[in-house]
């Protein structure tokens, strides 16, 4: 799937579901941006966890939808989070996924969340998800 | 702090985050319980992932507060989580963390999250804490 | 399988690992315990980390056994440890495994390590385990 | 440090531990080699998870080294690791390790681990390791 049939998905699958956007398709994996607002923020304007939390595991999931299409029921069956830095005020996040294995079963990624004009990464994240039978692809 | 008190506390250190009480303050840990509402959910009425993840993240850092006081700048340094049943349609969260350890520098805590009125768990969660340098101990 | 069926079917597969014996199967889960030696100390007298997480590993496959019975081709998928205290020097470890989840496809469990004598963990884990296909209930 | 450094670093403080090399030290991390041996192996010849979690967390501290120089009381505070595919048979393993945090607290990374002579990862995991108190820089 390309990045605006991802993006199209998501908005039909996800309607309370808003800001983010597939920046990048590749062999690779995905990248993701989400257009930070008040909603995600906490006191001090720092992003919330959860919706680093809600990046890395859209991002995961536009990986897997790239390769294998439209599948609504694949789910996220677990997810591990490192919180490394304080996102910069006022600045857009990305996120980098790599998709490292697509199994019949089980898919799982990795991603780096950085803020926009900044290198570090401010947080790391590795997604399981769980492929519905009708998707297997043997 | 009780109960009341570390509820008075999170609405006024996180005024954004909604829902959230504080039912039970132990020896062990918390009980946290979420009242679920339409904004917590996906498409066909499951809580999403990010609301459990932030259910989860609360009933740490209530335990955490239950001990060291009205500490806002304790932050979540990491956390791991596994979604194992779909939760009940129409049922708040019941999420139970267990403080492990209350260290100078790391807190660590586990929770269960379950539907009212089942007693299976619909998520684990386990979550590192950082505690701040004025509020250690030692 | 009892404890003892469990502790002959582990001999039997992984010749290779030894020192582990299963004290406790009951509803929950499973009590394991470590007769630790030399080999699994690092310099000035601790366990190990992988030590500990074969112990975890170890305790939560006698876990799974212990439910579907003697299943060789059962599988760690994923697994997520924090070490919280340094173990007791000369003690045996013990594994207290509770099963959380045994799905079709998945069983998720978690796991308190204490040193023996002493009820604080040492360690704590989560486990995810694959269930072949002939395993499958349904 | 250099790789050979912190090879002899590693000889000098866990001599129980062998078959590690470092392959690679740069500016983003560290390569690891482990020469697989029969006492790594399950039946069938596949390399324990034990083992593959041994590799990554000593990559992860040879990545530590190699920026702070030989802190022997740098420990693991937390780790999480994915066993995506069965590492080849017969050949050795190779860990490269991201170091994405280097804090005055806490250090974390990730690491990939692949069999020697194919591309694809068989296994992820990511650490947390403190840093102790006399190495911290401010």
């Amino acid at each position: 799937m390309q990045p605006q049939e991802i993006e199209a998905f998501l908005d039909r699958e996800f309607p309370q579901v808003s800001g983010y956007s597939v920046t990048r398709v590749d062999g690779q994996g995905v990248e993701m941006r989400l257009a930070v607002e008040d909603r995600h923020l906490r006191p001090g304007g720092t992003v919330s966890g959860p919706t680093m939390f809600e990046l890395a595991d859209l991002a995961m999931y536009a990986a897997v939808l790239s390769r294998i299409g439209p599948v609504a029921l694949a789910v996220t069956t677990g997810a591990n989070i490192d919180f490394m830095r304080k996102p910069a005020a006022g600045r857009d996040l990305l996120a980098e996924c790599r998709l490292l294995k697509l199994g019949n079963v089980l898919a799982v990624g990795d991603v780096l969340i950085r803020s926009e004009g900044a290198e570090v990464p401010v947080a790391r994240a590795s997604l399981t998800y769980s492929i519905p039978p009708k998707s297997r692809r043997n």
